[in-house]
């Protein structure tokens, strides 16, 4: 006797064993006990199968939970005023001498206390799990002082205990660097391995740093990074975003879980990538908001073998993203990839980006129950609208929330 | 003692009288009788007023109702499928041999019972409703024979009359020319005059057509334009989208109330454009969904003094759009508007592409209370999130829902 059947349904698994686009099992049922996966057919085959809930779907899509494996989602403030500014004939610098920028952000996000960061957060975190997100990263990146980045990822962890939703913690440890170490690049980033990162390690699960001409070099990145591995905790990158300045090689040559954005990255690179099993991660919102148009090298990363996920890059500066279904339609509409592919990107590859591969991200007996239920035809629909309200149902770790 | 008073919120009146950046009142309150505005002001100006139901928002920012003034919302089937395919690499010429394109969707319109195209349409609907929507204009067009037409029109109706959301039916009698009448487009043009377009009087609040080289004809166009305008019916025009053909000068000289699209339009067009009074309507779901490059010409719009509205155009083929605040982000991301143009365009300017700008549009004293209530710090904020989840609150002619 299970817990729960759902039937009735399709069921779009993800799972490259089921041999179909999408894994899709059609006139389907999915079983669920003590919150996992248990069993997964066809109707025909699992009839007369006992559970004390049985519910019938009435012909709507399964997907496997969406997993959104790139955010920066608890910061103080916003910075839609400055967005109007640029939009409105401001250039870059004008914004930056008038104290915008990133540096707005970690202002407000160190002038706000772990109240006021958990509740506006919350309203962020809460409209991408509208959308059919169970899964969710969270980097830290705008204290840049250890006390800021240490209230940030307790933010996260009070969010992970309140919300039903899994939440990752991300050390964001080289964003930017802060006013008060300019010209002490080299301080800035030995106070991070010293006392940053040595407070962090229990609380994070992965370190990430931004690699580019406007942040970190390679040799500060590597610094970190061999710190990172010494203390056991994989590694992430921003990498090759604005410019190709080595970043996957380098995120390769430490076999971190992801680089991500990578616009601007080559075939060295992706070679590198495909070899340490290191995920693509593209984010199309802020390819969007950014208006960029060198689009990320995604025949490269299929004729490497290179897993692509994607990300919503939520952040209040370059990727003000609050719906995980947008992201699968400007996956497919400005970077072409296709709507199968934009779906395992936010479900299995993006499992697989968080090195949670085993637990979620398809639908498959032994993983965690976590599961949307979309009335739509057909799976690829999830990416083809634009502006898509959420999934009807949304269910995680077997309940529905 | 009035009905309602909306207390302790900030106004987006989007009313040039105003005179600040989006007609904005602060710590404000809004009086309600008989479904109407009836006062606007300062909160300090309407103490003591009196009303049966006191409300306050706790800081929220009301705006007017989205005006949604250009949708193909009614229609059988979608082409999920055909998008799925040109992402896999199929061409536009081996899908039209498979059936795609509109045809595919006049086919499915013309096989779906009234019911059917009722029941898929209000999903999309109330997709667009929840996103802030309280009014939309909705064309006909995937009939191409009266019966179909009329069918699409009756789905209309009825969606009017079963949802609280003000509804525009549009007669688009020259959409796309039906494959009985291929060799015969001069009998197509005269059928759709003698018989739908009589029809259909009384059921529509105005005629539109498409002028494109893979549509209708400017000389087509004016055909229909002068018997429309012999039926008192106003005119709007698909111009000017995919290349010029003088469509945004033939909208203005037959005084249309919008031309439509308009990536294409030159200088004269927008010049007769702003003589006439024809607001630009510019659609950007289009433009994103499309890749296309060319941008509607917003700065001769602006400098002549045209005013731009901003809608869905949601079809199934061009522009599967869901959400109103989508295209406010798409209008200032991908055509440079400024957050407080764009949302103009889906309030005051498209009540005015609708003729409906002494009813609805504005906060103003004597238009329908017709308001969305929004939980974010300034109206910038509408436009700037990528995917904001819809209102708190919206009400139409004075009620929630």
């Amino acid at each position: 006797m299970w817990d729960r059947l759902l039937t009735g349904c399709h069921l779009a698994t993800m799972d490259p064993a089921v041999g179909r686009p999408f894994g899709a099992i059609e006139d389907a049922a999915v079983a669920i006990q003590d919150g996992r996966i248990v069993r997964v057919g066809r109707r025909v085959e699992m009839a007369g199968m006992r559970a004390r809930s049985i519910e019938s779907l009435g012909g709507a899509w399964v997907t496997p939970g969406l997993v959104d494996c790139h955010t920066h989602l608890v910061f103080g403030g916003n910075r839609a005023g400055e967005w109007e500014q640029r939009l409105g004939g401001a250039d870059y610098e004008e914004i930056a001498r008038a104290g915008g920028g990133i540096m707005f952000t970690v202002r407000a996000t160190r002038g706000s206390s772990s109240g006021e960061l958990i509740a506006s957060a919350r309203e962020r975190l809460r409209a991408l799990m509208g959308s059919g997100v169970t899964t969710v990263e969270i980097k830290s990146g705008y204290g840049l002082d250890t006390a800021t980045e240490l209230r940030m990822l307790n933010a996260v962890k009070a969010l992970a205990g309140s919300e039903p939703v899994r939440i990752v913690p991300t050390l964001l440890a080289l964003h930017a660097l802060p006013p008060e170490y300019t010209d002490r690049r080299a301080e800035y980033v030995q106070m991070v391995i010293d006392e940053m990162l040595p407070a962090a390690v229990g609380s994070v699960h992965a370190v990430d740093a931004f690699c580019e001409t406007i942040a970190f070099t390679r040799g500060e990145v590597e610094t970190l990074f061999k710190a990172a591995t010494v203390l056991g905790l994989p590694v992430k990158l921003h990498a090759d975003q604005l410019s190709n300045s080595g970043g996957a090689a380098l995120a390769a040559r430490y076999g971190a879980l992801s680089a991500d954005h990578l616009e601007h990255a080559d075939e060295e690179g992706v070679a590198g990538m495909a070899e340490a099993g290191t995920v693509a991660v593209l984010l199309p919102g802020a390819y969007h908001a950014l208006s960029e148009t060198q689009r990320p090298p995604v025949d490269l990363l299929r004729s490497h073998g290179v897993p692509i996920a994607i990300g919503s890059d939520c952040n209040p500066g370059t990727s003000p993203v609050l719906s995980a279904p947008m992201m699968l339609n400007m996956a497919c509409t400005l970077f072409r990839l296709t709507p199968e592919e934009a779906l395992a990107g936010m479900t299995r590859e993006g499992a697989r980006a968080l090195g949670l591969q085993d637990e979620i991200g398809t639908i498959t007996p032994g993983k965690s129950a976590d599961l949307c239920v979309w009335r739509v035809s057909g799976p690829a629909e999830l990416a083809y609208w634009i502006g898509l309200p959420g999934p009807e149902k949304r269910i995680v770790a077997g309940l529905d929330c």
